[in-house]
């Protein structure tokens, strides 16, 4: 995942309103690669966002190396899916080989994706191939530290 | 609040990401609106983002007049403090005086202020007057549609 | 013009290519004032830009009262029309009433829009009222101090 | 050079303004490889725009891809220096190798670089170094179409 420069703010970080700008742009190369595996087009046949819920746990510093980002989703419904992500790095150096470093995340977040007919403008069915495809991702809850109330 | 034309994505719609950065522009104003009313700069002596929480209840369409967006407090602890918000339209036409009209919520959002020492990049305890200035705001907290699992 | 506090970059000024969003929001009010006066909306029937030239006088700071913007025209062709714009603020408190103040002039800009068809995505004539209107806005080309070589 | 789906405005192409937020991360990206030939950190050392001038030549789509971008000098004076751009795609599939394909130029830039003492807010003469690296990277001036009145 790429950062750019503009991404940080007056404080000089990632702006929080930028990471859900980068995770946007994950989700749209996932949905691009679910294309490529025999998957539908979801950026083509639709798809809105109906909720976010993100969690900032470090702040992130503009480089010019790309940023780790995980992308999986959560839960498929009738109309609607759920994913997760989370952008970390992980520090190999800190370990010896095999040992394994410290992981620091710097950011959780969980996306309602809901079904959309472009033409008619409203939700609709998933189909049943997007439904297999995206079931065939599924792996465990976001595990956000605060729960809200 | 001013809704720009960028704001509209591919869709044609204002995009999920940038509802946040108008959600920014109501917190700027509100953090200023408290600095004239006796209280510190939360913008000058620090507050980072920790968490987002954002419902996308129905499609915002671009427009040159402002939309009506409320902004208050849901609760304060010690270094941090919750913010609601409702992003909406009054239908003021449908009905007859007195009896109002229809409200049109377009989305509903919490955020998860964390108070900073920018000076020392670390999380600070809320001083006296900006806990007494916040805590005068507080009322309900955000009516969210769906709670995360 | 508004200026979002998310237009300011990491060394805390309004960032040069946030002036320019800032100057399509100029450009698209403008647009919707024509329609208002019996002119088309160029936004509807289809306009694309083809040139910007920005020169950045001085350094813009945000701030939460809106900064002045004028934009006028200096040119209209068979299927174009070139639009000028300055930013600026005038200082008032400087001089005795009448006297007037000192102008600080942050940018000035010109951009040549191009007719467009969005039906058939080429480049069309301009009507004749969107001539007559956008002939009567013409005025004195913009000031550049530098001239491109 | 990474474009992002929201690039995209409502007319469904990458934006103009956000062809200038493209320039720039090549412009960073740039100055970084700068200072990793030994020259200094332009970014750190500060610099400002002062002027940009924009053609637009062919609507550029999004796609996953990256696009190609050229970036070269064009001058350098005693405090400022020219940069040129170039956003592109060769066709190489329409001839036989060794034959070349066809160019589309989407954009052509040339944006005004002030050196500048973050430290005093005030314009600085290059430094040695800076002025020598810059000029080992000077090119033709950018092939213009239209050339302003």
């Amino acid at each position: 995942m790429t950062v750019r420069w503009s991404d940080m703010d007056a404080f000089g970080h990632v702006n929080n309103v930028q990471v859900l700008r980068l995770l946007e742009e994950v989700r749209v190369h996932a949905f691009e690669d679910l294309r490529d595996h025999g998957g539908p087009s979801l950026l083509e046949s639709g798809v809105v966002v109906a909720r976010h819920e993100v969690e900032y746990l470090a702040p992130l510093v503009w480089r010019l190396a790309p940023v780790p980002a995980d992308i999986w989703i959560t839960a498929v419904g009738g109309a609607s899916f759920e994913v997760g992500y989370e952008i970390y790095d992980d520090d190999e150096s800190a370990g010896s080989p095999g040992a394994g470093g410290e992981r620091t995340v710097y950011v959780r977040a969980a996306t309602t994706c809901v079904a959309y007919d472009l033409a008619t403008g409203s939700a609709r069915r998933l189909g049943t191939v997007e439904r297999e495809v995206l079931e065939s991702w599924i792996d465990e809850p976001v595990p956000f530290r605060r729960r809200s109330r």
